[in-house]
C-alpha cells in the first residue's frame, strides 16, 4: 500500500514521475529495513535478538508511510542522498517519538494521527522550510500536471482511500475495535469525498472542480479519524470528521498553500499541510476529546477498561487524564517534529549532497537515463534545452507539440 | 473495487478521464452512505438503530455497484448533479427491489445478476433512452478512446477480473457454498476471456481484435454466474455460461449497440446493455435453471436445505418452485427497472440541471479546471476552441499534434 | 497477481501495450484452465474426478506465471497462435516436470525458484534463440519505451513487488512456516530494491538511473529467495541473498542481455534471463545450501522433520540429502527446459502460424483494431505508413509530434 499509494500520488507532476515514484521505492525499501532494526531495538528486543514477525512489518510500514508523507513536502528538490539521510534521521526519530507516546505517555494512537501524519508533516515543512529555494519559480513550468499524470495520480489516490480502513485498523485488538475501527475510517472517508466536491466547486468563480483537490483532501477524512477511529465514535461522528477535513483540507490547498509559500516562504510540493498536517491535528483533538468523553455506559465498564488499557500503570486513570494525555502527546510530536526537522534541514543544506541547481528542479532527467526518443517528446520545455530554431511556420507550429 | 475497478474501466474516453474517475468515486461515496442508511433501515433495523457491521458495508457496495452499471450508459452526458439525482434514486430504488426478491420472492441472487446487474443495465438504458440526445454526433469525436486511455480502462479491466471471485462469493455461506461460488466464477471468467477474444477475432474483417471487446466481454462471464455461483453448477456448466456470455458480449458491441443507438435512439456510451444487461438476464435464467434442477443426490439432503433455505416459510419449497420464483424474481427486477428509469429519466429531462450542451458531451474541461498545458496539450480539438491560425505549414503541422 | 503484475510489467514498448496486455490476459486465461486440468490429473484425480479446491487454483496461477516468465522473452515477435501453442505445450512440460520435481524428487520449492522462473526463463530463451530473426533491427525504433509507458510498467513492477510475499508463502505449510516465507521473501525484496539502484547508478557514466533497472531488477530478490524462502534462512541471510540477486541482474541487463543478443543471437525482449534466469539458478542454490545446512539446532527436532517431510519415503534423508536432491531438481529443470524449449521453438518455426514480419515487430497494429485517432497520433512511425509529406517547415515541424 505504501508503495503504490504514496508512489503514485505523487507522479502528479508532468516531467517527475520517474523520480516520484522510483526515489518513493528506494525510500520505503531502505526505510522499511532501518525501521525494523530501530523498532526492534525500542519493542521487541530480547536476549540479543529482535523477534520478527508480521506486526513488526506492519510496523515498520506505517513508520515509512511517515517519511513518504514529508517526502511530499520536499518532491522535487532534493537529491536521492539527501533522501536516505532524511530517510534514515525521520525513522530514528519517528521510533523515539513513538516510543515516548505509546510507552511513556501511555497515548492511543491507532492510526497514527499524531505519530505518522502529524509528525511527518511537521517534519517535511520544517525540512523545506529551511531548504527554501529563492529562484524556484525558474521551473515552476514543470510544477503543473499534465492531463495522464493527473490519471497516474488518480491511481494513488484510489488505492489509498480503499486501504485507508485496513490501514487505521490493522494495529487495533482484533474483533470489536478493529471492526470499529475499519467502518469509523469508511464512514469518514465517504464524508471527506463529498466535502472535497462541494468546497472545491463551491471555491472556484465557475463552479468547476480541481483534480488537486479530489487527489487529496478526499483521502483527509481517513487522517482524520486515525487516532479515534477505534474508539467509539459513532458513524454520524466519523462522517462529522470526516466532512470537516475534507473541507478544511480543500481550503487549505485553495488559500493556505499560496500564503505559505509566498509569505513562510514554505515550499511545499505536494500540499501535505492540507492533507496531513490539518487533518492529523484535527484528528489528534477528536481522538483525545473523544477519549475524555469515554463512559463506562457506552463502552461497558469492561470494555473501557480493555480498550484503553485501564490497568497496570493506568490503573487510576480516568477518561479525563487519557484525553489529557493525548494532547500531551501532540504537542510532543509537534516539538520533536519542528526540533528535529530543523536540524535535518540545517544538516540536508550542507552543499556537498548532490542536489539539483533551482532552474533543473522537478526534472526526471537529471537523475535517469532517459532516451532520445523522450527528450523529443517534450520538445516543448525550453528552459532544458535551447529552443529549436523556429521556421517560418512559428506560431502554428510551437502550440503543436503536446506536452503528455 | 468499486472505485477503482469501475472508475478505471470508464477512462476509456480520450477527454474525459477526469470526469470518469471523479464522478465515479463521488458518487460511489454518496451512495456507499445513502445505501448503508437504506440498507439499514430495510435489514437491520432494530430498537431505533441501526446495526453497523463489515457485511453492511458489502452490501452498500454492491448496492453502489449497481449505480456505477447505470452510470456507464449515460457517462458524458450528465452533470455532476443530474448523478447525485439518480445515485439518490436509483439506491433507494435498489433497495426496495432488493427487499423483495431476498425478503418476499425468497430468491437466491448471491453475485446480483439480477439485483445488480440486471436492475443497474435496464435502470440506466431506461434513462438514457429518455434523455435521447439527438446531436450528441456533435461531440462524437470526443467519444472515442486513445491508445493510453484504453490502458488506463485495462487497469479497470484487471481488477474487477482479479476481484470478482471475491466479489460473488463474499455474502454466501462461509465455507463449501463461498468456495464454490469462487470457482464457478474464476472458470466462467477464463472462458469469457477466450470467447471474447476468439468471437472478437472473427467479427472482424482482418481478424483483429478490439480492445473495447478484450475491455468489457472478458467480464461479461463474471456476471453470467452471479445468481449460480454459489449453486452446484459445476466448472463445464461455469465454462459454458462464461463462454456463452462472452461471446453474446462480443457480438452485442459489434452489432447490438450500434442498431440500439440508431434505431431505438438508445445512446450506451459504455455499452453496458453488452456487458452487464445481457449477460446479467442469461444469468438470472442459469440461476433458476440451476435452482429448478438441484436434487438431493448433488447436494445431499441436509446441503440442499441448507444452499436454498428450506426452512420456516419456506419448508414446502422444491425445487422447481425455488426455479419458478427466480423467473418471478428476474421479470419483478425488469419491471422496477423500466418504471424507475423512466421516471428518473423524466426528472431528469427538467431543464434546470446544470447538463452539457450537446456539442459539449465528453468534455472534462466543462467540469474540471484545467490548466493551460493542457488545453495546449489537445489543440486537435477545435469544437471547443476556435482553431488556431494555420500557418503556411498546415497540412503538415495538423497532423502533428498527438492526441494523447 | 499473475494478470495486472505481469500485463502491466510488460507494457513498457511504446506501441505493444495492448498487445502485450491483451495477450498476456488471453494465455492466462487459456492456461489457467489447461493447468486445472494438468494439475488435476497429475495431483488431485480420484476417481475419475478432480479435486478442485482454492489450493488447486493457486498452482494454476504459478503454472501460469511461468508461461508468463517465457512470454517475456518472445514478446512482440510471435502471433496469439503461437503464444497459445506455446501455453499449451509450456503447462504440460511444466507439470511434468513439477510432478517430477515434487513427487518423486521429493525436493521443496515453495515459491517455485526452480520449478516455475528456471524452468520459465530457459524454456522462453530457447525459444526465442530458435525464433532468431536476423532482421530485427528493422523494428528496434519501437522496442524501446516512452515516458508514460515506463510508468505503466511501474504499476506492473509494484503490483509484483507487493504481492511477492503472499506468492513464496501461498503453498507453505501454514503457521510458522509461511510467515518465515512472507517475511524472507519481504527483506530479500527490499535489499534487492537498494542493491538494484546502487549498481544502476554505479554502472551508468553519469551516475544516472536507468528506469529498466528499477522495473526488473527490484523483483529479483523475490525469485532469489523462492525456493529457500520457507527454510530458516534468517533476516540476514535473506537481505545478502536479496542484494545478490538485485546486483547481478542489474548487471545482467547492462552487460549480458546486449552480449546474449549480439553474440548468441537470444533475442531477449523483457530481459527475463535477468530478472527470472539467474535469480532463478541463485535461489536454486541458496535452497539447496540452506536445506543442506539445516540442523535441529535452529529447528528444532520435530520442525527439521515437518518442514523437510522427512517421514515415509524420505524417513532415511538427512539434511544433505535433502541439499543434494535439490541440486538434482536444479539440473533436471534445466534439462527439461532446453529441450522442451527447443522442441516448442522448431514447432514454432513452421511458417503457417501468422507470424509478423520482421518490420512488424512490437507493433500493435498488426493485431488491434486502431482508430484513426490513434494512427495519427503516433506520425512518427514511418516504418509503417508512408510519411505525411514534408511542408516547408521541415525541421520546426518533425520534431513536434510526441510520441506518447
Amino acid at each position: 500500500m505504501v508503495f503504490v499509494g504514496f508512489g503514485f500520488l505523487m507522479t502528479f507532476l508532468q516531467r517527475y514521475g520517474f523520480s516520484a515514484l522510483g526515489f518513493n521505492f528506494l525510500l520505503a525499501a531502505f526505510g522499511i529495513q532501518w525501521a525494523l532494526l530501530m523498532q526492534g531495538w525500542f519493542h521487541s528486543f530480547k536476549d540479543g535478538h529482535i523477534l520478527l514477525g508480521v506486526e513488526n512489518l506492519i510496523n515498520a510500514d506505517f513508520c515509512v508511510a511517515s517519511v513518504c508523507v514529508a517526502f511530499g513536502a520536499v518532491l522535487g528538490k532534493v537529491s536521492p542522498v539527501q533522501l536516505l539521510i532524511m530517510t534514515f534521521v525521520q525513522v530514528t526519530l519517528f521510533s523515539v517519538n513513538e516510543f515516548m507516546l505509546l510507552n511513556l505517555l501511555l497515548v492511543k494512537d491507532a492510526g497514527g494521527s499524531m505519530t505518522i501524519h502529524t509528525f511527518g508533516a511537521y517534519f517535511g515543512l520544517t525540512v523545506t522550510w529551511i531548504l527554501y529555494r529563492r529562484n524556484l519559480e525558474q521551473s515552476k513550468r514543470r510544477q503543473t500536471s499534465v492531463y495522464h499524470s493527473d490519471l497516474f495520480a488518480m491511481i494513488g489516490t484510489l488505492f489509498l482511500w480503499m486501504y485507508w480502513p485496513s490501514f487505521n485498523s490493522a494495529v487495533s485488538y482484533h474483533g470489536d475495535a478493529q471492526h470499529r475501527a475499519a467502518l469509523n475510517t469508511y464512514c469518514s472517508l465517504a464524508a471527506s469525498v463529498l466535502a472535497a466536491v462541494a468546497v472545491s466547486s463551491a471555491v472556484h468563480r465557475k463552479g468547476r472542480l480541481d483534480m488537486v483537490h479530489i487527489q487529496n483532501a478526499t483521502l483527509a477524512g481517513g487522517v482524520g479519524v486515525g487516532t479515534a477511529a477505534e474508539m467509539m465514535l459513532m458513524p454520524y461522528g466519523a462522517l462529522l470528521v470526516g466532512g470537516l477535513c475534507g473541507g478544511l483540507s480543500t481550503l487549505g490547498f485553495e488559500f493556505l498553500t499560496p500564503f505559505l509559500e509566498s509569505r513562510l516562504r514554505i515550499q511545499d510540493t505536494c500540499g501535505i499541510h492540507n492533507l496531513h498536517g490539518i487533518p492529523g491535528i484535527v484528528g489528534a483533538i477528536v481522538g483525545a476529546v473523544t477519549a475524555a468523553c469515554a463512559t463506562p455506559d457506552v463502552y461497558g465498564k469492561a470494555g473501557l477498561v480493555h480498550s484503553f488499557d485501564f490497568e497496570g500503570l493506568k490503573q487510576n486513570w480516568t477518561a479525563k487524564t487519557q484525553g489529557k494525555f493525548q494532547i500531551f502527546g501532540l504537542l510532543l510530536t509537534l516539538a520533536v517534529a519542528l526540533v528535529g526537522g530543523s536540524v535535518m534541514g540545517l544538516i540536508l543544506r550542507l552543499p556537498f549532497w548532490g542536489q539539483a541547481a533551482d532552474e533543473n528542479c522537478f526534472e526526471d532527467s537529471v537523475y535517469w537515463e532517459m532516451e532520445e526518443e523522450k527528450s523529443r517528446a517534450f520538445p516543448e520545455d525550453t528552459t532544458l534545452k535551447p529552443p529549436a530554431p523556429p521556421g517560418p511556420s512559428g506560431p502554428s507550429a510551437s502550440p503543436g507539440p503536446s506536452a503528455s
